[in-house]
């Protein structure tokens, strides 16, 4: 058996059939070394690259953060602005796309499947080479595009289901202020054009910024992990992405920062605030935006988002605080040692709400954000030459059995 | 750590990051129990549940074979006609995915980002519940279906970019049947249109018929892991189909018959296949058609579309024996010892062909065979609780290193 994985680890033994034994669900199986990024849930920290996380959503901007990332370092100021102008151009949809967006509209009410189904067809419309074929530079175009696009195609989904004309992007603006402005549907900042909806505040965008570089990534998640099985097969990035959605939907993934807000609306008032985490903490059941399946802490995102949430002066922060005290207290109280905390849902969905975002556009929000995450792990995958191809182990009836002959008459000849 | 899977293996074993280590890509690793069926690479034989597949290939139709993938059994006589009928019924595309299909069309040329982009669209179409929320009849529903309208939406695919008008499929033909008659185009054969292209013959059905039952399934091959993958998040049917297909696009992942065809059109006649390949093989470069990641014998599906193939009694077919028995022949003489034999491509294209189906319709086809393994697959994975989620070893620089302060103001408040 050769191993390449020598680090600190002892190897995975295999048995008498060749297969290799390893808990279910591949839980802690390393699939490949990354320099992306880690989770590290014992210390409730994260980072990307060698930076903490935290401290990038805090000093960085979206340009920034993508860029070290998907480049692999933070860009100099040169490198900042022709980022930026390129992010910018590539946010313009392809008029091909652009045509189909509202018949794909008209067939879900779902952003998610908008985007999935949307990003498939750009694929094709961008004639994407396989990443077996491209070269590194034609895959970083790409992996740009994915990112460029993706707030663009949400944005105008969102207008067009509700019978809106969609915002074209402006290319000039940054990134997280151009996506919150194609959502609200307020003109492009370089036209006079007059627009009843109130134009996003610096506060809004940079706190629903601080959100989007927050959540880039985050680990070895199984989005991430769908997106590196295909990149393995050296399909397109589209391919890729499109999968990386699929299990993004899956409800056992998780990622719906709605929810949590929704909970909030359903305690209420402040005072209900104790009797509603008590009586569920009691019954053991989940209070939406508490409990992590990596983080045995505080959720560093969480914290964060608090943070900005706090930056508006509004009765929603305060209450939304509240609850998490109570939520803390009971838990200490009813289950002593239990390490249940909010997690990044609970503040995410406050944040975007102050910010002017519809609850419908907070997991779409998330995906603005992912897609960097997942092109930056598909870029690096795509350079591993090895295809991610594990086994299954047959354990119905021996085989063969003789099979009944069912055809009631001989093969045509 | 605990284990599962404890039939005659040894367990991986876990270093002291909690980390298991096994062969890079997972080979060999036991992601899950199946009883769909199993590859024996060494002895040249594959299985769909407990019997041979190349028996089910031979004595089954379409349906019958479905039938005992998907439910597990093969159908009695009963089953079989409620079984024709549902599929039959399903073929008929939902509306608004026909109406979005000439659009989806109109991005790419290629027959498989069409069916992404359109399986995709019915996901939402067809209001698919994830499947951690189905019943498992809702699940089998969605299954049925999807099988259902592949071939549809592959046929009326090929029509619409060439300008021609889909053909309604005909719920009362056998499914392999109604597939090469609505790619044909030929009208239905309840009408009495009249129609210039030939309608497919009994040989031409049944050969595709075979080759379709040959290729439903086989072991846990890359696309079949992806859509396993995003099954085990519990997204819906159609997020792990596109996943599925995303894979099975990539060049590593294989299954082009065009290409071992294209190999035969090079060759062009029988006194250069000795040429041809010895040259190849000297320099140890591929010959389309050869060579299999599995098998180490003859690849059995290849065998049995060599018999399918004779059934027509064509040069087509003298000419492809002949430069199988070149091969074998220069490979024994040239690397004696090496277990390179005609794979399923090989055979494939040459029954394909004889069976009128243009070449760009090779792959297609074999989607509509695949799609009932990556079904049957799907909702056996969606009968297990648990995420198939790996990890990743980050290997980058030691984090946390001081970020600089890039954001050249304060954060606004």
């Amino acid at each position: 058996m050769t191993i390449d994985h020598t680090r600190n680890t002892t190897s995975g033994t295999t048995g008498d059939d060749g297969f290799v034994t390893v808990p279910p669900g591949l839980a802690k199986v390393v699939v490949t070394d990354t320099e992306l990024g880690d989770v590290r849930g014992a210390e409730g920290f994260y980072h990307y690259r060698q930076y903490s996380a935290v401290d990038v959503a805090e000093h960085a901007t979206f340009e920034q953060a993508a860029h070290l990332l998907v480049h692999g370092h933070l860009p100099d100021a040169a490198e900042e602005a022709a980022f930026r102008t390129r992010l910018g151009a590539l946010r313009v949809l392809p008029d091909e796309l652009a045509a189909l967006l509202p018949a794909v509209c008209a067939t879900t009410d779902d952003p998610l499947q908008v985007l999935r189904t949307a990003l498939s067809a750009w694929g094709g419309v961008m004639g994407l080479r396989p990443l077996y074929d491209a070269s590194a530079d034609e895959a970083l175009d790409a992996a740009l595009a994915a990112v460029a696009v993706t707030p663009t195609i949400l944005a105008a989904a969102h207008r067009i289901s509700r019978g809106l004309e969609p915002v074209a992007p402006d290319p000039s603006l940054p990134h997280a202020e151009d996506y919150l402005r194609m959502v609200a549907g307020t003109a492009p900042s370089t036209s006079s054009t007059s627009s009843t909806a109130s134009a996003p505040s610096a506060r809004d965008v940079r706190a629903v910024e601080q959100y989007l570089v927050s959540t880039m990534d985050h680990g070895f998640n199984a989005s991430t992990f769908t997106a590196r099985v295909i990149a393995s097969t050296g399909a397109d990035l589209a391919a890729c992405l499109v999968g990386a959605l699929g299990s993004f939907s899956g409800p056992k993934h998780g990622g719906a920062p709605s929810r949590a807000l929704e909970a909030l609306d359903e305690i209420g008032t402040v005072d209900r605030a104790e009797p509603y985490v008590r009586e569920r903490i009691t019954k053991g059941e989940r209070v939406m935006g508490f409990g992590h399946a990596v983080y045995r802490t505080k959720d560093p995102r969480s914290e964060m988002l608090k943070a900005v949430a706090r930056r508006y002066d509004d009765p929603l922060v305060d209450f939304a605080v509240a609850v998490e005290d109570a939520f803390d207290r009971s838990l200490a109280e009813l289950k002593p040692g239990r390490e249940l905390h909010a997690n990044v849902e609970f503040y995410a969905g406050v944040v975007m709400k102050l910010a002017g975002l519809d609850p419908s556009m907070f997991t779409p929000t998330f995906c603005v954000a992912r897609v960097v995450g997942w092109t930056a792990n598909i870029l690096e995958q795509a350079r591993d030459p090895k295809i991610i191809r594990p086994a299954a182990r047959y354990v119905g009836p021996t085989a063969p059995q003789p099979m009944p002959h069912l055809l009631p008459e001989p093969v045509p000849a």
